[in-house]
Formats: C-alpha cells, sequence, structure tokens
C-alpha cells in the first residue's frame, strides 16, 4: 500500500515544516497534493514548485488564519518539540494548536494529522502494555501540552465534525541510540506511511494510535491503528547489537528506564528563566 | 498448515453450494471428506464423485431433516445472501436455519460451521476496533437475521453440545473493489482455510470470528481466531492502488463510509412489495 | 420519584394487556396517559373510561399496523410467555415483534418498552455477575426469540431512530416462590416503577437493563438502570425464610440451580407436535 | 462520618472563594482548619476570625505563590465557572491552574482539592454509564481547561507527589431545576462531605470522582470514590415531580438532553468578541 | 434474611474455632447445624450439647482427614493468623490447607468456606478500586499462603467440583482502631451473616468476594458478593469520630498508609530464627 | 535481535541444568555470562571452562543460599517437571523455589526467571482466549505449585524490588507430537529467545508471559510479552500434516482436548503412596 496515488488532496499544509520531521514530509509528500502549504517559524528555503511558504509564528492566530484557508488537511508538528517553559509550551502548543484548530473550524479543513507523542503517556511504566484509551499519563509540560491537542481535537470533532488523527509518537530519528528506542524508534519512513495512511483513510472521525516501527520490543497495544492500514516496514531489530554493545547495563530502578516516556520522566521541572 | 491431509471427515455437507462461494468450497474441500453432500435451491449440475445433491427450500423442514442424516459436519451458507423483505429473510434464513440446527440435533450431526456476516455488527464505526464479544449491531433485516443465527447456535451448544463457528464473513469476492473493502476482504482462498482449520480444529465449542484476508487496513481485533489457527495468505493491499484510481475521495461522514456494514448501514428498509 | 405526573403523553400502547402483568400495568399506568391503547388475543372485558381496545392476533401485520396509529410509546409484553415449539415461538414473538417495530416506524411511534427476559442470558452461571453488555447466551427458544427483539430494536433505533429499553424481567409474581426467585424476583409496584422510569426519562436511546427488586441475593451489575432512575422499593428478602422453610436443599450441580435461567436451562427441547 | 472531628489542619486555601460554593465551603470548612485562607478576585467582604484573604487574579503568578506559602492543602475551585472566550479559559482556567500547581510545588503544600466538572466528559451520552477512567470527551472549550487541569495534576503527582483529588461536578446548585439535573444535581451539603472527606482520607494519590447526590437517576458508576468514604445525603428525587410539572417534555434527539454535558454540549462556538 | 432456619446440614466443621472469630462462629452458627465439630490446636474448653471436638495440628493428615468424616460443609479459619516464619506459614497454612482440601475429596464434603484474606491482594494501593479478578498481590508470606489456598480452592473445584467460597477478610475486631480500617472493618455479626449466606446459597462453584461491613470508605468492588446475598448491617463509620480523635494524621507516602495491606505492606521479612 | 552480544552478565545461574531445557540452556547461554552456574540434583557431567556446578536439593536451603552468592541473574527451572505426589511437590517447587527466592534477597541477585508453565492457567477451555492477567486456574498440584511462585515472585518484587519474569511455558520439546501442540509448541531457539530477551531487557518488574512458538494456531493473547521483544523463529506449522496424520481425530468433550492444560487436566488425583 505504499505506492503512490495520483493527487488525491490539493492543498496539504505542513506545520513545523523547517523541523527534522518537516523536511522529511515535504519531500514524501510531495506526491499526494497539487499544492503542499508549508509553514515554519523561520525561512523554510528556496519555494520549489506547488509549495506554498507560510513563515509565522502559531501564537499569531491571523497569520494562522490566514494560511489555513483552501486547505483540506493539516499536518500538525509545529510547537516546540521537547521540554521547555511553561511559557513557551504555552505559546507554542497549547495556544498554537489552538489556533490551528479554531483557523480550520472557520477556514472549513475537513481534517488534522497531530503530531502528539510518548510524552503524551510517559509515567506509564514499560512492563504495562496500554492501549490508545488509558488515561493520559504526561511525563512533562511538554507532555501535558500533547494532552491538551488530543482533547482539543476530540472536542473539535464530537462538535463540529472536523477528524483528528493523534499520532503518538515514539522517538522518530534516522536510527535508534539507546536501549529504550529499540521499542519506541519509528523510522521516517514509517511516519511517512502513517502520515499517507492517515490522509487517504476514507473516514477517521477521532482516532489516537502509536507511531513506531515494527520493533520486535514495544510497549504498545497498537489494534486501534488498524483501520488507518499502517503497515511498518522497518524495524530497530537491525541496530540491536550495535546499541547494546555502545551503551551501559542500565539500572531498572532508574525512573529513566522505567518509564515509557525515558528521560522526560527521569527530568525535573525546566529551569524557567523568569521565575529567577 | 495448508497441506492437504487425508479425508478425517466421512461426509460434510455444504448448503448454499450452488453460490459463488458455494462453488469455491465444493471444489476446495473434495479432499476433506469421504462425501461431499451439497445442497442448493436448483439444480447444481453433474454430480461429481463422492457427491450426494439435495435440492430443496430449507424452509422445507422434512427435506432439511432429510439430507443431515449421516452429516459430520455442516458448512452452512445458504439463505438469502442479502437484504431482502422480510418475508424473505424470515423463511430463508430464521426459519431454514432453525431447521438445520433442530435437524442437526435430531441427526447427531457434531459441528456447524456457519457463514455469519460482517452486518451483524455492520453499525459500529469504522474507527472502532470491536473484538468478538461486543454486542451485536446488524445494520439489516439480513444483519438481524445472522444475529439470531449466532445466538441460536449458542443455545444448541449451551444445551445440546452441538459445537459451531460463525465466521462473521467481510467482502467475499475474486478482489476489493472499494475502499472499505481494502479492509474487509476476503479472498476465496483465505476463505478456504477458515473453513478447513474450522472443520480441523479438535474442539471448538462455541466460537464467534471474523473472516478477512490478511489486509494491512482491518477494523477487528480478531484474537479469538488464534485457536482455529487460521493463517491468511491473501490481501487486500494488492489492490489498493487500483481502487483508489477507480474510486471518487469518499465523503466521510455518509453512513456508507462511517459504518462497518458500509452500504447495507446507509441503505433505508427494504421495499417490501406486500406492504404495498 | 414515585408522585404521579400530570399526563406527559397522549396514548400508550401496552400489547399483551391481558396477561398477568398487562392487569397489572393497565391499572397502574392509567395516570401517565391521556388513553391507554390495550392489545389482547381475546376479551379484555369491560373498556374502562380512556381505554381503547384491540383484539388480534400479533402475527396479523395489518391489525398491528393500525392499532399503533397515533400512539407516542408502546409497553410490548405481547407474545408465548414462556418456552413453546419453534412455530408459536416464530408466529408470536418473532414475527409479532417485528410487525411491532416496523408499525412503530410506519406510525411515527417514537419510544418502545421491551419486556425482554432473564432467559435471554439464561445460560450464564448465577455465580457470573454479569452486566448488559455480556454476549447473549440464551437458554431456550423462548430466550433465543427474547435475543431476536433485542438486536432488532437495536437495529431499529441505529437506522430509524426509534427508542427502546429492553427490561430483561427475572421473575415477575406476586412473591418468590423458590431459592433461585430470591434473587431473581420482580415485584408488580417495582415493575411498574420500572415501567414509568421508561417512559418519562427524557432520552433512552436504545438500552437494556435489568428488572428485578431491591434483593440481598441477585447476579447482576444493573449499572446500566441508573440513568433510568430506578429505585426499587420491595426485596425478596422478606420471604426468604418463608421460601427456604417450604423447599428442599437443592443440588448445587443441578443445572436448574447452576444457570440463571433456572428450570428454562434445565429442560429439554419442546415437544414439538407437529414433527411427531 | 459528618461530625465535625478537631482541626486536623492549620491552614486550608480556597480559591473562588467568593462564588456560590466558596461562600458555602467558606462556612462549612470552618472547624476544619486553624487557618482559612479565603482567595477571590474582588473583596470578600469582612475577615472574619481565623480567616486571611487574598484577593487577586489567578494568572498573576506571584501573588499566587505568595498565598500558598504555609497552606496544607488547597482547594481549587477558582476560575472561569462557565464557558468563555478562549482567552479567558486560557488566563483563568489554564495559567491560573498552572500557578496553583507550580506554586503548591514550590511551596511544599501537600494536596489540592479540584473542582473539575461534567463538562470535562460531557459529550459522553446520558445512556452511557461511565466510570473515572474513560478518555475525556470535553463539551466546550471550558471543559477542555477542566481536562487540562486534570492531567497537569496527574503529572505533578507522578513526578513530585503532590496528591489531587479531582471533583467532576455535576450541578452544583440550591436544587435541581431541569429533567437532566435529576441525575447530576450535587446538594450544597453533599458538595461539603466530597470536600471535607477528600481532605481527611489518608492517602489519596490522584483520584477523579464524580460528584452528585444521592440521587435515584444518575449516569456514573463512581465506585472510585468509594476510598473517600464519600456518602451523599441528600437526592434530586424529592423535586422530581416539581421539575417535571415545570418543564416541558424534552427531545431525546435534541444534543442538550442526549448528551451527559446538557447545554454545553448543544451551544455553539463562544462569541468571541476579538475576532470580530 | 437473617432469620435463622431450621438447620438446614448435619454436620459443620469450623477450623480455628478457639481464636477470637472461631468464638463468634461456636455461637452465632449453632442453629445452622445439627452437629457442630470444632477443630483447634488446643482444648476448646466444655463441650456444649451438639458439638463435637477435635484437637489437633492441621499438618497432621490422619487427624484431618479423620475429623472430615461425615461433613456436609467446612468453614476453615484454622491456621497462623499473620506473618510468621516461613516454616510456620508452611506447616499451618499450606499443608494444613491441603490436608483440609484433599480430606474433604476424600470424605466426600461438598463445600468449603475459607478465611482469605485482604493480604491476598495487599499491594494494590488505597486508591485502587479492586474487584475479586484482578490478579493477586500477596503483601507477606502470609498473604502468599492465602494465594495458595485460593488456588489450591479452584483446582479443587475445577476437577473434583469442590465447592468453595473465599471471604478475602478484611479487618475482623470488635471494633475499627485506625483509619485503615474505617474501611476494612467487618464487625462479628456481619462476619456470621457471611458465613451463613455461604452456607445456604444454592450454588456457588467457586467464589473469591471481599470480607467487610456497610462503610462509606471502601477500596472493593464486591458485585461478586452479589449472588450471595450477603446484606451487611453494621458500619465502621459509626467509630470515625474517636478513631479520627485516637489517632494522628497520617503520611500519605508511608507504605502502611498507601497500600490496602496496610501494616502488613511496611514490614520487613519476619526474623526468622532458623537462619540465624 | 539474535545476534550475541558481549557477556554483559558476571554469573547466571540455572536451576535444574541438568533436564533436557537446562542442557539447552547451558549451551545456548554461554555466551551471555562470564561465569554459567549450574545447579542439579546430580552429576551435570564434565564442567567446562566458565562453569561453576552445584549439586544440591532445592529443599536444602543453606546449599541454595550457598550457590546464590555472586550471582547477577536466575534462570529458575529446577523442581518436579509434572505432576507428582503432593510431597514431592512441596520439597521440590515450593520449598524450593523460596529457598531460590529469600536466597536472592539475602545474596542481592538483581532478577529471576522463571520457568512457570501452561499448567498454571491449564483449567481454561482452549476457545477462550486469555492473557496474563486473568486469574489463575490450575489444573493439578504442579500447577497449583506454578502459581504459588509466580505469587511469590509478586511478593518479593512489590516488597523487595527483585524483578522477574514468569515464563509461562506451553510444551518444549523437540517437535509437537499431539494437536494440542499445534498451538502449544516452543521450539528449544525460541525458548533460549525468550531467555536471553528476559535477560537483556532494562527493566522487567515483575511479569507474566507466555512461552510459545510463532504457531498459527495459538490460545494465548501474549501483548504482555511486546515488551521483551521476543520474536519467535520457529512454528509448530511446519509438522502439522504429520501430526494430522500420526494422531486420530479427537472427542472434542473429552477434557484432555476442551482445556488448555491437555491431559494435565484430565488425570485424577495422583497416586500418593503415603496414603495408601
Amino acid at each position: 500500500m505504499t505506492d503512490v496515488i495520483k493527487p488525491p488532496l490539493k492543498n496539504i499544509l505542513i506545520t513545523g515544516a523547517g523541523g527534522a520531521l518537516g523536511s522529511v514530509l515535504r519531500e514524501s509528500l510531495r506526491p499526494y497534493a497539487e499544492t503542499l502549504s508549508l509553514h515554519g517559524r523561520q525561512s523554510l528555503g528556496e519555494v520549489r514548485e506547488n509549495e506554498k511558504h507560510f513563515i509565522c509564528d502559531l501564537a499569531d492566530r491571523d497569520a494562522v488564519f490566514e494560511m489555513l484557508k483552501g486547505v483540506d488537511m493539516v499536518i500538525h508538528m509545529g510547537g516546540a518539540p521537547r521540554e521547555n517553559t511553561f511559557q513557551v509550551i504555552l505559546d507554542s502548543n497549547i495556544v498554537g494548536s489552538y489556533n490551528i484548530y479554531e483557523g480550520a473550524r472557520q477556514a472549513g479543513v475537513k481534517r488534522v494529522i497531530y503530531a502528539s507523542s510518548v510524552h503524551a503517556i510517559g509515567f506509564y511504566e514499560c512492563t504495562q502494555t496500554i492501549d490508545s484509551n488509558v488515561p493520559q499519563r504526561p511525563d512533562s509540560l511538554y507532555g501535558v501540552s500533547k494532552t491538551f491537542v488530543e482533547n482539543l481535537s476530540r472536542y473539535y470533532f464530537d462538535k463540529f465534525g472536523i477528524e483528528s488523527v493523534c499520532l503518538r509518537i515514539g522517538s522518530c530519528f534516522p536510527k535508534p541510540t539507546d536501549r529504550r528506542m529499540l521499542a519506541t524508534w519509528l523510522s521516517y519512513d514509517d511516519f511517512t506511511r502513517m502520515c499517507v495512511r492517515s490522509l487517504l483513510t476514507p473516514s477517521v472521525g477521532h482516532m489516537i494510535v502509536y507511531g513506531n516501527s515494527k520493533n520486535s520490543a514495544n510497549f504498545w497495544d497498537n489494534t486501534a491503528v488498524g483501520y488507518l492500514g499502517y503497515h511498518p516496514q522497518d524495524s530497530a531489530d537491525e541496530y540491536a547489537a550495535e546499541v547494546y554493545a555502545n551503551t551501559p547495563m542500565p539500572d531498572p530502578l532508574d525512573p529513566a528506564v522505567k518509564y515509557q516516556g525515558g528521560k522526560f520522566a527521569a527530568d525535573g521541572h525546566f529551569e524557567d528563566p523568569k521565575t529567577n
């Protein structure tokens, strides 16, 4: 199901297109839309054919509303990508995502694919196999903001019919580099596969699914992803020997080892310069 | 587990053997029984070696009782294959299936493989991953009759020890032709595999399982099928590009798109000529 | 919540109004409707003020359709009240109930309160505490017909928006007379309370609830009844000493003792005169 | 368990003490603390014996941090009490509650009793009996903010050990005034009982419980409240006849009738003056 | 349902009859059997009318087998009543209980009421509402032995049809004396009620139920007890004010406060003299 | 993930190393530890390089404590391998395993991999797909002892932090030899894979997982094994035709066919010579 299909969508907007994942999708989603709208906080480089660029802060409501006009579906990855001060999280992830959803409502956008995160449920222990319906247990302010958007999107679907797929992404990097990532790793190609399936599936309502590759190690019961038809092709297993060789035997009682969120669950409160 | 095994059964009866699926099984199940009893409402053509033919209406109790004599196991596919007037559903599916089960009890038949259907649970949404224990939610009078037989067979097992496997068949056709079938498609070969496993498994009690191929897209948690050892070999994925090319972008709020039963869930009440 | 409230409904139809429970409701529901339509297979005696009588067989579609005209809500108790031959169950309970639901659809009736039964789940063991979502396990052909109507009503709600409350009535008699009834007994007054709450509750969708009084012994998790606000006032406990004195120590391995359906689960197949 | 117990706590802070519920607790919790700290946005009137008053906006971090010093436990009711513009919800409920929790962490406060709301799960249907573990389904931006604080408090317990009881309050008013409130009503006295039990229970960890009185009608499975030992004494049933007399027969398909959140689930997006 | 019923049983054996609970049952169960067999490790005082006394160690197989002859049902409370060295637990609770069950099998005893304990699940947190089906989590070697007998009794029912009711007793004392017991307390009279219901209920199969009184505070979902018809009459609530007055504010992070097993969960390994 | 990784552990102890499985692990685990300590009741033959041998009875506490000194992790397979008299089960499996766990605690061993068994849950029917959280249902005294150790290990983790992986091994033999083993078979190589993953996984807490190969037929929902990253490579399917050819059509009502424990569930009580 990885054959490219002739452009079914007129205009897909990718927020946070300047980041690592954004660069991946900017390339891999080209065939799926007539126009690829790209959002970044800074210049995204050359404007390629069929691309439209929007440079703004997601907290800037008017700018966000403007770029949502004429869009069919959004892949929303913009915002702070890791723990930060509450003020940064608030502006980038909470206010920014509200602007996306409220703008989508006003502009008639049909569907949002949201880059949620393992950190929305990072305080479950690795030995607990969880599905998409367990209560959220964020491991950081960053994770709290992810649960905020999951719930906000549920609200926009229940009341306004705007569909969402929330992808709880594990560790989306070129390759796994520690033992926990042998379970949570999502390859770039598999990430693209998830996005494509989220765009093409006929009716998604409001879904929350986990995002990892076909790793032997895994702590998620991802049956909910079934309807999307996501079929991972890569596996962290190929890197297992390398990872074991390069990393020390961990302490099983260390929170960074015990909890699904890893280091996020172990870290203390983010130093907020404004309060000091 | 697809090797053919020497005939373990003396006499298998296939009802509805004149239909598309019946023709498939008439061929593929030959090696599994010494005698293949075939039932149809009309002539089934030439009587081949080791075959016995029975032409009757399933609502005809005496005829049904007659053909069950000496039978080990039944594959029960007979009856109206889609929505119809209540009278037709009543005669063909409700009375007809009662005759099969009551006749099986009187004749000492050990096991029935029943061709149930996705339409027994067709009013669940596609985004809901359901297992075999969810309450039934039929999408049509046809679907209601499927739930009737599922419950009737449960009764005949609980009280009389007659085993049943109810196969909730998705879309059993030569190939998937719309986007919903990318999830529900069951290839003819995989259908045969399900039937063979249902015949050979040592002890099945009363089971309800879902019937689809190894499609990436799927809305069923089919863990219950595990004990049967059913191992699908085909996949709708091979037809995905073709299906996407040939079908328009669907409206996610259309009941035919939103519900697992597809068009059955969207259709109105079947025009019953007798009431007009 | 037992105060009588001024007639909120114009016309309530009670089917099976000639039976024991029908006589109870004929009296107790008088204050809840301007017109009480009563159905029986035989004369219901004198036509009292505000009553309308309909004498017919429920399998007679035209007669059923006629009596549903102008009705707001139906309390559907008509049909065979216990195990019988398949033909009787088919005509009275299956065809008869289809006529009620299809007639309700055509006549614009809003809600049906259906007298389902413990026998829809009678093959669960008494030690299993079950809720309303467990798969049905009928203990008789009578019980199979109850599951048929529960599923039919689900279909009429899912597709046509006709609301139903299915009351799985335990043992509705003047008083409990054996040890099993210490758990399943539903007093006449509590039965009325369930019906009143089912009529008055603002929005019921499709519900299945259990019907028993406030007995200490109980094998149902009836949380689903919560929204109805049913508050039983009677208890089988008052009769416990009497029941223990009058009944022998039972054999715990007797199916009539072990299963929730009691004697129904233990009885063999009903002798069907037509087949002999 | 309603006897007043000698002051076990040195200093309880009540936020939002100027509202209706705040006035109730200001009186009823007097015996439970040596000092009652009261927060309001405007003057709270005369400072009574053992009271300390704090007048500030919860979005004012420094002021909030100041008033948390020396506090044992907080009853946090402050913030916008119903749907409002996103900006108001953001400042009052999201930023304000973050300040409470982060301030509690810095000040060493042990426990927060948070006034969450039915609107955190208002998009479940009334016929669905839900417990505390179902995924949140907010019915408004107000409800989204309630889920935010529930998740934030989970985070502060999982990482920092600050205990919370989130009370999902139904309808806390002098008496029920519509049919939905016959299920959701929480009397003022029962609200006090919940707060007292939440203060006194030895170890609460992080709990989410529902807050209503002993009403016959109910759509919550509140088993989780068991450990608190909350024992409601009042019931909406006493007002049922009055409510039925004063309110019209509702339309079961009206979202305000169908969903647990009532009118909040039916209302459109709050008019945000800044966008017009 | 507390009226005494004429002796329905010929011979009930109570093991551990010399302890506090044994003395209670020795008195309260007199009317329920023609003969009351009493077991103790030491003299049980005067042999009253209709009593038979057996003085032995439960690890003495021959003696145990002897006293089970002619017995209808056993109430098995004998063995070490709290944490002890492994050797004592092994002899008294593991070997002793095996002797009871194997002896019951050989003597044709129909049912055993087993005094299990909260300590079989004592490592669940107080805030977790658990039912009878959660995996066991013993808090001590004593608790491990309780799970052993629960599983042994399951085996004897599944294979040999010997019925058991395992009562997970909370704190059965004259009155609650600490805050945890406000949830776990079981009055002597309610304990008798549980035993009587366990003896009289027609068919119990293998059940595990929780044993506490009608306390407002509670951490068990005891729906499984429903079928027994156990109806507690006492409540720890009456002692709440006294308990609060006499006990200090506990530390919520102390294991003895946090876990259901209380002090057992907090205690270290029992000093085993043989290893020192 | 099957590449051998440089010795991550100093000293692994294998109990029961003289049995069939022990011989497998003695060979296959060589690369995973600097020292392989091997325990047997009789001579284990030549002491190979890096091996240490301990010949003793597991009921001999001092000997067991001695051999646990300096050990990192234990693979505990010692004890009676099938049904036996209670005395043998008691000494070998109950006392013996207590000695292992208590010795591990005193010696500071970090983790135990325990060879539990399908017989801990052997009384579930084959048609029931069960996960690791269902209540145990042992099929023999042997099975009861397996549940004892599962619960004992839970206790040692909850109280003392000693990690355990309990592997509920199906049928670990050179090849499947009857129809039930087509579901339960675990190849020697896959058994090694499970052990290696149990040794290497960073944090296992207390886990119970099922042990079988990649067989099409299966009655376990083994999602819990996910986190271990166990990836079976063998399948009983290869032997299916052979098994079918060599074994007769079974009777579905035979307990040895109906229950997951197979013959163990069907066998009567083990003849205990001491009682005769």
